[in-house]
Protein backbone atom coordinates (compact mmCIF):
# COMPACT_ATOMS: atom_id res chain seq x y z
CA UNK A 1 0.00 0.00 0.00
CA UNK A 2 1.14 3.98 -0.58
CA UNK A 3 1.67 6.04 2.06
CA UNK A 4 -0.26 8.41 3.39
CA UNK A 5 -0.35 11.50 0.92
CA UNK A 6 1.39 14.41 3.13
CA UNK A 7 -0.86 17.28 4.69
CA UNK A 8 1.12 20.71 4.80
CA UNK A 9 0.05 23.47 6.83
CA UNK A 10 -0.01 27.41 7.15
CA UNK A 11 -1.04 29.90 8.92
CA UNK A 12 -0.88 33.43 7.80
CA UNK A 13 -0.81 36.69 10.25
CA UNK A 14 -1.16 40.06 8.72
CA UNK A 15 -0.16 42.15 11.37
CA UNK A 16 -0.97 46.00 11.60
CA UNK A 17 -3.35 48.65 12.96
CA UNK A 18 -4.80 50.05 9.34
CA UNK A 19 -6.07 46.90 8.97
CA UNK A 20 -7.97 47.04 11.89
CA UNK A 21 -8.88 50.39 11.73
CA UNK A 22 -9.93 50.03 8.21
CA UNK A 23 -7.80 52.42 6.68
CA UNK A 24 -5.95 49.68 4.48
CA UNK A 25 -7.65 47.18 2.85
CA UNK A 26 -5.59 44.07 2.79
CA UNK A 27 -4.37 42.81 -0.39
CA UNK A 28 -1.81 39.78 0.69
CA UNK A 29 -4.45 37.14 2.33
CA UNK A 30 -5.85 36.52 -1.26
CA UNK A 31 -2.74 36.23 -3.57
CA UNK A 32 -0.82 34.01 -0.33
CA UNK A 33 -3.93 31.74 -0.08
CA UNK A 34 -3.68 31.13 -4.07
CA UNK A 35 -0.45 30.56 -4.29
CA UNK A 36 -0.09 28.01 -1.12
CA UNK A 37 -2.67 26.31 -2.48
CA UNK A 38 -1.33 25.96 -5.79
CA UNK A 39 1.99 24.49 -4.03
CA UNK A 40 0.08 22.11 -2.14
CA UNK A 41 0.25 24.08 1.49
CA UNK A 42 -3.14 24.53 3.40
CA UNK A 43 -3.96 27.67 4.40
CA UNK A 44 -5.45 26.75 7.77
CA UNK A 45 -5.70 29.83 9.34
CA UNK A 46 -5.72 33.37 9.31
CA UNK A 47 -5.36 36.49 11.69
CA UNK A 48 -5.18 39.87 11.23
CA UNK A 49 -3.42 41.55 14.93
CA UNK A 50 -2.44 44.94 16.09
CA UNK A 51 1.09 46.51 16.08
CA UNK A 52 1.39 45.41 19.55
CA UNK A 53 4.48 42.63 21.45
CA UNK A 54 2.06 40.77 23.09
CA UNK A 55 -0.09 40.05 20.51
CA UNK A 56 2.39 39.39 17.89
CA UNK A 57 4.49 37.10 20.50
CA UNK A 58 1.31 35.28 21.60
CA UNK A 59 0.41 34.82 18.11
CA UNK A 60 3.30 33.59 16.65
CA UNK A 61 4.01 31.32 19.35
CA UNK A 62 0.46 29.65 18.77
CA UNK A 63 0.99 29.05 15.25
CA UNK A 64 3.92 28.10 14.42
CA UNK A 65 3.26 25.15 17.16
CA UNK A 66 0.47 24.07 15.36
CA UNK A 67 1.09 24.70 11.50
CA UNK A 68 4.11 23.63 9.43
CA UNK A 69 4.87 27.10 8.27
CA UNK A 70 3.24 30.34 9.29
CA UNK A 71 3.62 33.92 7.38
CA UNK A 72 3.56 37.25 8.77
CA UNK A 73 3.55 40.66 6.94
CA UNK A 74 4.01 43.79 7.91
CA UNK A 75 5.80 46.24 10.59
CA UNK A 76 9.74 45.58 9.43
CA UNK A 77 10.11 48.72 8.42
CA UNK A 78 12.56 51.76 10.01
CA UNK A 79 9.95 52.81 12.06
CA UNK A 80 9.03 52.89 15.75
CA UNK A 81 5.70 51.15 14.83
CA UNK A 82 7.34 48.50 13.08
CA UNK A 83 7.86 45.62 15.47
CA UNK A 84 7.01 42.53 14.08
CA UNK A 85 10.94 41.92 13.76
CA UNK A 86 11.96 42.16 17.55
CA UNK A 87 8.84 40.51 18.81
CA UNK A 88 9.24 37.28 16.29
CA UNK A 89 12.61 37.39 18.21
CA UNK A 90 11.33 37.39 21.91
CA UNK A 91 8.93 34.72 20.53
CA UNK A 92 11.50 32.25 19.91
CA UNK A 93 13.60 33.86 22.81
CA UNK A 94 16.64 35.05 20.63
CA UNK A 95 18.09 37.98 20.82
CA UNK A 96 17.39 40.75 18.41
CA UNK A 97 20.76 41.68 16.56
CA UNK A 98 21.98 42.93 13.25
CA UNK A 99 22.36 40.17 10.38
CA UNK A 100 26.26 41.08 8.51
CA UNK A 101 24.94 39.72 5.19
CA UNK A 102 21.42 42.47 5.51
CA UNK A 103 23.70 45.08 6.64
CA UNK A 104 26.07 44.48 3.79
CA UNK A 105 22.83 44.53 1.70
CA UNK A 106 21.21 47.87 2.69
CA UNK A 107 25.03 49.85 2.92
CA UNK A 108 25.29 48.67 -1.18
CA UNK A 109 22.06 50.05 -1.23
CA UNK A 110 21.97 53.25 -0.21
CA UNK A 111 25.56 54.20 -0.44
CA UNK A 112 25.33 56.22 -3.76
CA UNK A 113 21.64 56.65 -3.66
CA UNK A 114 21.61 59.97 -2.28
CA UNK A 115 20.01 58.42 0.66
CA UNK A 116 21.10 58.05 4.31
CA UNK A 117 21.75 54.36 5.84
CA UNK A 118 20.80 55.83 9.76
CA UNK A 119 20.45 54.44 12.48
CA UNK A 120 16.72 54.24 11.93
CA UNK A 121 17.53 52.60 8.41
CA UNK A 122 19.69 50.27 10.08
CA UNK A 123 17.10 48.79 12.51
CA UNK A 124 15.95 46.75 8.82
CA UNK A 125 19.53 44.98 9.38
CA UNK A 126 18.19 43.63 12.34
CA UNK A 127 16.70 39.97 12.86
CA UNK A 128 16.55 37.26 15.20
CA UNK A 129 20.17 35.70 15.95
CA UNK A 130 20.44 32.71 13.34
CA UNK A 131 17.54 33.66 10.69
CA UNK A 132 17.86 32.83 7.00
CA UNK A 133 17.37 36.22 4.81
CA UNK A 134 14.23 36.63 2.54
CA UNK A 135 15.59 38.32 -0.51
CA UNK A 136 13.67 41.76 -1.36
CA UNK A 137 14.48 42.75 -4.82
CA UNK A 138 12.21 45.31 -4.55
CA UNK A 139 13.06 47.74 -2.21
CA UNK A 140 16.08 45.55 -0.57
CA UNK A 141 15.57 45.98 3.10
CA UNK A 142 15.07 41.99 3.52
CA UNK A 143 12.72 39.74 5.65
CA UNK A 144 13.90 36.60 7.47
CA UNK A 145 13.16 32.92 8.18
CA UNK A 146 13.45 31.65 11.62
CA UNK A 147 12.46 28.10 11.70
CA UNK A 148 9.00 27.71 10.37
CA UNK A 149 8.21 31.43 10.35
CA UNK A 150 8.85 33.57 7.33
CA UNK A 151 8.67 37.04 8.33
CA UNK A 152 7.59 39.38 5.06
CA UNK A 153 6.68 42.86 4.18
CA UNK A 154 3.43 44.72 4.53
CA UNK A 155 3.00 46.46 0.56
CA UNK A 156 1.73 44.11 -1.69
CA UNK A 157 4.59 44.28 -4.03
CA UNK A 158 7.48 43.77 -2.01
CA UNK A 159 5.31 40.99 0.05
CA UNK A 160 4.86 39.34 -3.75
CA UNK A 161 8.63 39.69 -4.47
CA UNK A 162 9.59 38.03 -0.96
CA UNK A 163 7.09 35.52 -0.90
CA UNK A 164 8.80 34.01 -4.87
CA UNK A 165 12.17 34.42 -3.41
CA UNK A 166 11.25 31.98 -0.60
CA UNK A 167 8.51 29.77 -2.77
CA UNK A 168 11.20 27.59 -3.66
CA UNK A 169 12.53 26.67 -0.72
CA UNK A 170 9.02 25.47 0.96
CA UNK A 171 8.12 21.82 1.30
CA UNK A 172 4.31 21.69 -0.67
CA UNK A 173 2.43 18.17 0.26
CA UNK A 174 -0.50 16.74 -1.65
CA UNK A 175 -2.33 18.83 -3.70
CA UNK A 176 -5.92 19.63 -3.38
CA UNK A 177 -7.79 20.02 -6.83
CA UNK A 178 -11.10 21.01 -7.77
CA UNK A 179 -13.95 21.18 -10.00
CA UNK A 180 -16.63 23.66 -9.92
CA UNK A 181 -20.19 23.30 -11.01
CA UNK A 182 -22.75 26.73 -11.89
CA UNK A 183 -26.25 25.92 -12.15
CA UNK A 184 -29.24 28.45 -12.20
CA UNK A 185 -30.97 27.05 -8.95
CA UNK A 186 -31.60 28.13 -5.68
CA UNK A 187 -29.07 26.67 -3.19
CA UNK A 188 -32.06 24.79 -1.26
CA UNK A 189 -33.17 23.10 -3.81
CA UNK A 190 -29.96 21.41 -4.02
CA UNK A 191 -29.13 20.87 -0.55
CA UNK A 192 -30.64 17.54 0.26
CA UNK A 193 -29.07 15.28 -2.39
CA UNK A 194 -25.82 17.69 -2.52
CA UNK A 195 -25.66 15.92 1.29
CA UNK A 196 -25.88 12.48 0.17
CA UNK A 197 -23.42 13.17 -2.46
CA UNK A 198 -21.10 14.44 0.49
CA UNK A 199 -21.78 11.13 3.00
CA UNK A 200 -20.69 8.68 -0.28
CA UNK A 201 -17.59 10.54 -0.76
CA UNK A 202 -16.09 11.41 2.96
CA UNK A 203 -12.47 12.34 1.75
CA UNK A 204 -13.88 15.13 -0.75
CA UNK A 205 -14.99 18.07 -0.12
CA UNK A 206 -17.88 19.69 -1.22
CA UNK A 207 -18.91 23.55 -1.31
CA UNK A 208 -21.85 25.87 -1.95
CA UNK A 209 -21.67 28.72 -3.13
CA UNK A 210 -24.82 31.13 -3.85
CA UNK A 211 -24.92 34.06 -6.37
CA UNK A 212 -27.60 36.00 -8.16
CA UNK A 213 -27.43 37.16 -12.01
CA UNK A 214 -30.07 38.66 -13.64
CA UNK A 215 -32.33 38.12 -10.05
CA UNK A 216 -32.08 34.56 -10.59
CA UNK A 217 -30.66 32.79 -7.79
CA UNK A 218 -27.91 30.22 -8.87
CA UNK A 219 -25.01 27.64 -6.90
CA UNK A 220 -21.75 27.12 -7.83
CA UNK A 221 -21.23 23.73 -6.75
CA UNK A 222 -17.19 22.92 -5.95
CA UNK A 223 -15.68 19.93 -4.87
CA UNK A 224 -12.24 19.46 -3.74
CA UNK A 225 -9.54 16.96 -2.89
CA UNK A 226 -6.50 15.11 -3.48
CA UNK A 227 -7.98 12.02 -5.70
CA UNK A 228 -8.55 13.00 -9.20
CA UNK A 229 -10.78 9.63 -9.53
CA UNK A 230 -12.95 9.86 -6.61
CA UNK A 231 -13.30 13.79 -8.04
CA UNK A 232 -13.82 12.82 -11.51
CA UNK A 233 -16.73 10.04 -10.09
CA UNK A 234 -18.32 12.80 -7.89
CA UNK A 235 -18.34 15.65 -10.12
CA UNK A 236 -19.98 12.78 -12.62
CA UNK A 237 -22.82 11.99 -10.30
CA UNK A 238 -22.93 15.66 -9.13
CA UNK A 239 -24.00 16.67 -13.03
CA UNK A 240 -26.30 13.75 -12.84
CA UNK A 241 -27.99 14.76 -10.04
CA UNK A 242 -28.67 18.36 -11.46
CA UNK A 243 -30.05 17.52 -14.67
CA UNK A 244 -32.44 15.46 -12.74
CA UNK A 245 -33.43 18.72 -10.74
CA UNK A 246 -33.82 19.79 -14.21
CA UNK A 247 -30.56 22.52 -14.12
CA UNK A 248 -28.74 22.54 -16.81
CA UNK A 249 -25.06 21.98 -15.56
CA UNK A 250 -21.55 22.45 -17.34
CA UNK A 251 -21.05 19.19 -18.58
CA UNK A 252 -16.76 19.46 -18.38
CA UNK A 253 -15.95 22.08 -16.33
CA UNK A 254 -12.21 22.81 -16.45
CA UNK A 255 -9.69 22.27 -13.53
CA UNK A 256 -10.31 25.46 -11.50
CA UNK A 257 -7.12 27.68 -11.11
CA UNK A 258 -8.46 28.39 -7.71
CA UNK A 259 -10.13 32.28 -8.70
CA UNK A 260 -13.64 32.50 -8.04
CA UNK A 261 -15.68 30.79 -10.61
CA UNK A 262 -17.66 33.57 -12.54
CA UNK A 263 -21.31 32.60 -13.06
CA UNK A 264 -20.91 32.94 -16.60
CA UNK A 265 -18.31 29.67 -16.71
CA UNK B 1 -12.44 64.87 37.05
CA UNK B 2 -14.28 62.99 34.19
CA UNK B 3 -14.24 59.29 34.18
CA UNK B 4 -12.19 57.18 31.96
CA UNK B 5 -13.73 57.01 28.51
CA UNK B 6 -15.09 53.91 27.79
CA UNK B 7 -13.14 51.76 25.47
CA UNK B 8 -15.26 48.98 23.45
CA UNK B 9 -13.41 46.43 21.15
CA UNK B 10 -14.49 43.47 18.85
CA UNK B 11 -12.93 41.12 16.81
CA UNK B 12 -14.34 39.58 13.51
CA UNK B 13 -14.20 35.56 12.39
CA UNK B 14 -14.72 35.23 8.57
CA UNK B 15 -15.96 31.84 8.34
CA UNK B 16 -14.80 30.17 5.34
CA UNK B 17 -13.21 26.97 3.02
CA UNK B 18 -13.57 29.61 0.11
CA UNK B 19 -11.08 32.58 1.39
CA UNK B 20 -8.62 30.09 2.85
CA UNK B 21 -8.18 28.13 -0.29
CA UNK B 22 -7.93 31.61 -2.24
CA UNK B 23 -11.61 30.84 -4.21
CA UNK B 24 -13.19 33.47 -2.70
CA UNK B 25 -11.80 37.43 -2.36
CA UNK B 26 -12.54 38.77 1.26
CA UNK B 27 -15.07 41.95 1.13
CA UNK B 28 -16.31 41.63 4.26
CA UNK B 29 -13.32 42.93 6.66
CA UNK B 30 -12.93 46.51 5.74
CA UNK B 31 -16.42 47.66 5.23
CA UNK B 32 -16.80 46.26 9.33
CA UNK B 33 -13.71 47.56 9.94
CA UNK B 34 -14.31 51.18 8.74
CA UNK B 35 -17.96 50.81 10.34
CA UNK B 36 -16.82 49.54 13.87
CA UNK B 37 -14.36 52.40 13.77
CA UNK B 38 -16.83 55.07 12.58
CA UNK B 39 -19.15 53.80 15.97
CA UNK B 40 -16.21 54.03 18.30
CA UNK B 41 -15.52 50.24 18.40
CA UNK B 42 -12.20 49.04 18.46
CA UNK B 43 -11.60 46.23 15.93
CA UNK B 44 -9.53 44.53 17.84
CA UNK B 45 -8.98 41.05 15.77
CA UNK B 46 -9.86 39.16 12.98
CA UNK B 47 -9.36 35.72 12.68
CA UNK B 48 -10.23 33.76 8.79
CA UNK B 49 -10.96 29.82 9.73
CA UNK B 50 -12.43 26.92 7.71
CA UNK B 51 -15.83 25.33 7.82
CA UNK B 52 -15.19 23.39 10.93
CA UNK B 53 -17.05 22.21 14.14
CA UNK B 54 -14.06 22.81 16.35
CA UNK B 55 -12.50 25.45 14.78
CA UNK B 56 -15.88 27.53 15.41
CA UNK B 57 -16.71 26.09 18.70
CA UNK B 58 -13.20 27.38 20.05
CA UNK B 59 -12.74 30.37 17.95
CA UNK B 60 -16.37 31.92 19.28
CA UNK B 61 -15.26 30.66 22.74
CA UNK B 62 -11.75 32.15 22.97
CA UNK B 63 -13.24 35.74 21.19
CA UNK B 64 -16.38 36.38 23.14
CA UNK B 65 -14.83 36.43 26.03
CA UNK B 66 -12.22 38.81 25.15
CA UNK B 67 -13.93 41.18 23.32
CA UNK B 68 -17.00 43.10 24.16
CA UNK B 69 -18.04 42.02 20.78
CA UNK B 70 -18.05 39.05 17.78
CA UNK B 71 -18.80 39.13 14.95
CA UNK B 72 -19.21 35.78 12.25
CA UNK B 73 -19.79 36.07 8.74
CA UNK B 74 -20.34 32.91 6.51
CA UNK B 75 -21.61 30.04 7.07
CA UNK B 76 -25.40 30.23 7.91
CA UNK B 77 -27.11 28.75 4.23
CA UNK B 78 -29.46 25.76 3.49
CA UNK B 79 -26.11 23.44 2.63
CA UNK B 80 -24.47 20.31 4.40
CA UNK B 81 -21.36 22.73 4.46
CA UNK B 82 -23.32 25.66 6.52
CA UNK B 83 -22.62 25.02 9.93
CA UNK B 84 -21.81 28.45 11.84
CA UNK B 85 -25.19 27.94 13.31
CA UNK B 86 -24.82 24.53 14.85
CA UNK B 87 -21.17 25.43 15.77
CA UNK B 88 -22.52 29.13 17.80
CA UNK B 89 -25.20 26.81 19.48
CA UNK B 90 -22.50 24.10 20.68
CA UNK B 91 -19.69 26.96 22.18
CA UNK B 92 -22.72 28.80 23.87
CA UNK B 93 -23.93 25.32 25.33
CA UNK B 94 -27.44 25.53 24.08
CA UNK B 95 -29.85 23.44 22.05
CA UNK B 96 -30.11 24.89 18.03
CA UNK B 97 -33.89 24.87 17.23
CA UNK B 98 -36.59 26.38 15.15
CA UNK B 99 -36.85 30.01 16.21
CA UNK B 100 -40.37 30.63 15.46
CA UNK B 101 -40.13 34.18 14.12
CA UNK B 102 -38.00 33.11 11.94
CA UNK B 103 -39.69 30.11 10.82
CA UNK B 104 -42.96 32.83 10.15
CA UNK B 105 -40.46 35.08 8.16
CA UNK B 106 -39.02 32.25 5.96
CA UNK B 107 -42.79 30.63 5.71
CA UNK B 108 -44.51 34.08 4.36
CA UNK B 109 -41.13 34.56 2.09
CA UNK B 110 -41.46 31.33 0.27
CA UNK B 111 -45.37 30.98 0.16
CA UNK B 112 -46.40 32.12 -2.91
CA UNK B 113 -42.68 32.64 -4.95
CA UNK B 114 -42.76 29.07 -6.96
CA UNK B 115 -39.82 27.98 -4.49
CA UNK B 116 -40.54 25.20 -1.86
CA UNK B 117 -39.76 25.95 2.08
CA UNK B 118 -38.38 22.13 2.35
CA UNK B 119 -36.40 21.46 4.92
CA UNK B 120 -32.88 22.10 4.04
CA UNK B 121 -34.14 25.97 3.43
CA UNK B 122 -35.60 25.39 7.18
CA UNK B 123 -32.52 25.11 8.49
CA UNK B 124 -32.01 28.96 8.05
CA UNK B 125 -34.95 29.19 10.67
CA UNK B 126 -32.86 27.24 13.32
CA UNK B 127 -30.40 29.35 15.95
CA UNK B 128 -29.33 28.85 19.20
CA UNK B 129 -32.47 28.77 21.67
CA UNK B 130 -32.96 32.13 23.18
CA UNK B 131 -30.87 34.18 20.38
CA UNK B 132 -32.22 37.52 18.60
CA UNK B 133 -32.97 37.10 14.91
CA UNK B 134 -30.86 40.16 12.95
CA UNK B 135 -33.03 40.92 9.95
CA UNK B 136 -32.15 40.24 6.53
CA UNK B 137 -34.28 43.08 4.44
CA UNK B 138 -32.00 41.31 1.20
CA UNK B 139 -32.30 37.71 1.27
CA UNK B 140 -34.83 36.93 3.96
CA UNK B 141 -33.46 34.21 5.88
CA UNK B 142 -31.84 36.11 8.97
CA UNK B 143 -29.00 35.90 11.07
CA UNK B 144 -29.04 36.41 14.80
CA UNK B 145 -27.65 37.68 18.11
CA UNK B 146 -26.72 35.30 21.43
CA UNK B 147 -25.31 37.92 24.18
CA UNK B 148 -22.38 39.49 22.46
CA UNK B 149 -22.02 37.10 19.38
CA UNK B 150 -23.59 38.41 16.23
CA UNK B 151 -23.96 35.89 13.35
CA UNK B 152 -24.26 37.26 9.51
CA UNK B 153 -24.29 35.81 6.04
CA UNK B 154 -21.03 35.72 4.15
CA UNK B 155 -21.89 37.25 0.90
CA UNK B 156 -21.36 41.01 1.32
CA UNK B 157 -24.75 42.84 0.32
CA UNK B 158 -26.49 40.34 2.59
CA UNK B 159 -23.73 40.83 5.77
CA UNK B 160 -24.21 44.85 4.83
CA UNK B 161 -27.86 44.52 4.99
CA UNK B 162 -27.36 42.51 8.61
CA UNK B 163 -24.90 44.77 9.98
CA UNK B 164 -27.06 47.75 8.90
CA UNK B 165 -29.85 46.08 10.84
CA UNK B 166 -28.08 45.30 13.83
CA UNK B 167 -25.62 48.96 14.53
CA UNK B 168 -28.39 50.64 16.19
CA UNK B 169 -28.67 48.03 19.02
CA UNK B 170 -24.08 48.21 19.17
CA UNK B 171 -23.02 50.57 21.90
CA UNK B 172 -20.21 52.56 21.21
CA UNK B 173 -17.39 53.91 23.19
CA UNK B 174 -14.97 56.78 22.85
CA UNK B 175 -14.05 57.40 19.02
CA UNK B 176 -11.21 57.52 17.84
CA UNK B 177 -10.13 60.29 15.76
CA UNK B 178 -7.11 60.66 12.86
CA UNK B 179 -4.94 63.11 11.19
CA UNK B 180 -3.27 62.40 8.04
CA UNK B 181 -0.30 63.65 6.62
CA UNK B 182 1.87 62.97 3.10
CA UNK B 183 5.27 63.76 1.80
CA UNK B 184 7.64 62.98 -0.53
CA UNK B 185 10.05 61.72 2.08
CA UNK B 186 11.51 58.19 2.79
CA UNK B 187 10.12 56.76 6.40
CA UNK B 188 13.92 56.54 7.33
CA UNK B 189 14.60 59.68 6.87
CA UNK B 190 11.80 60.93 9.36
CA UNK B 191 11.96 57.73 11.93
CA UNK B 192 14.04 59.09 14.60
CA UNK B 193 12.04 62.67 15.07
CA UNK B 194 8.66 60.92 14.52
CA UNK B 195 9.84 58.15 17.36
CA UNK B 196 10.50 61.05 19.68
CA UNK B 197 7.07 62.89 18.74
CA UNK B 198 5.24 59.09 19.98
CA UNK B 199 7.16 59.53 23.15
CA UNK B 200 5.92 62.71 24.15
CA UNK B 201 2.55 61.65 23.26
CA UNK B 202 2.17 58.30 24.41
CA UNK B 203 -1.77 58.61 24.63
CA UNK B 204 -1.69 58.94 21.01
CA UNK B 205 -1.04 56.18 18.24
CA UNK B 206 1.53 57.56 15.57
CA UNK B 207 1.98 55.33 12.41
CA UNK B 208 3.78 55.72 9.32
CA UNK B 209 3.03 54.38 6.14
CA UNK B 210 5.04 54.31 2.98
CA UNK B 211 4.16 54.65 -0.59
CA UNK B 212 6.08 55.07 -3.88
CA UNK B 213 5.21 57.87 -6.61
CA UNK B 214 6.12 58.58 -9.96
CA UNK B 215 10.00 56.35 -8.92
CA UNK B 216 9.64 58.70 -5.50
CA UNK B 217 9.79 57.33 -1.86
CA UNK B 218 6.56 59.05 0.05
CA UNK B 219 5.47 58.68 3.48
CA UNK B 220 1.77 58.91 5.03
CA UNK B 221 2.01 59.44 8.39
CA UNK B 222 -1.17 58.24 10.68
CA UNK B 223 -2.16 60.31 14.40
CA UNK B 224 -5.05 58.77 16.11
CA UNK B 225 -6.11 59.16 19.37
CA UNK B 226 -9.47 60.10 21.52
CA UNK B 227 -8.01 63.53 22.47
CA UNK B 228 -9.17 66.18 20.00
CA UNK B 229 -6.56 68.61 21.59
CA UNK B 230 -4.03 66.58 21.89
CA UNK B 231 -4.24 65.13 18.22
CA UNK B 232 -3.81 68.52 16.96
CA UNK B 233 -1.17 69.80 19.20
CA UNK B 234 0.70 66.50 18.12
CA UNK B 235 -0.01 67.79 14.35
CA UNK B 236 1.05 70.62 14.52
CA UNK B 237 4.04 69.60 16.04
CA UNK B 238 4.83 66.54 13.22
CA UNK B 239 4.41 69.67 10.38
CA UNK B 240 7.23 71.95 12.38
CA UNK B 241 9.02 68.52 12.08
CA UNK B 242 8.49 67.82 8.47
CA UNK B 243 9.03 71.05 7.72
CA UNK B 244 12.32 71.18 9.13
CA UNK B 245 13.55 68.09 7.71
CA UNK B 246 12.96 70.07 4.12
CA UNK B 247 9.40 68.09 3.18
CA UNK B 248 6.73 69.98 2.61
CA UNK B 249 3.46 68.46 4.08
CA UNK B 250 0.06 69.61 4.16
CA UNK B 251 -0.57 72.43 6.59
CA UNK B 252 -4.19 71.44 7.64
CA UNK B 253 -5.36 67.89 6.85
CA UNK B 254 -8.52 66.73 7.39
CA UNK B 255 -9.95 64.41 9.56
CA UNK B 256 -9.59 61.32 8.05
CA UNK B 257 -12.74 59.40 6.87
CA UNK B 258 -10.54 56.13 7.61
CA UNK B 259 -10.18 55.22 3.99
CA UNK B 260 -6.32 54.90 2.89
CA UNK B 261 -5.12 58.35 2.38
CA UNK B 262 -4.41 58.55 -1.55
CA UNK B 263 -0.60 59.92 -2.01
CA UNK B 264 -1.70 63.12 -3.30
CA UNK B 265 -4.20 64.09 -1.03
Amino acid sequence: MAGQPKIVTAALLLIGNELLSGRTQDANLNYLAKQLTAMGIRLAEVRVISDEEDEIVNSVNELRTRYNYVFTTGGIGPTHDDITCESVAKAFGRRYMVNEEARRILENYYDGSGRDLNEARMRMACTPEGAELVNNPISRAPGFRIENVIVMAGIPAVMRAMFESVAPSLEGGVKVISRAVSVLMGEGDIARPLSELQERYVGLEIGSYPFVRESKFGTTLVIRGTDESDLEAATEELISILRELGATPEDKPAISDGSWPKPEA
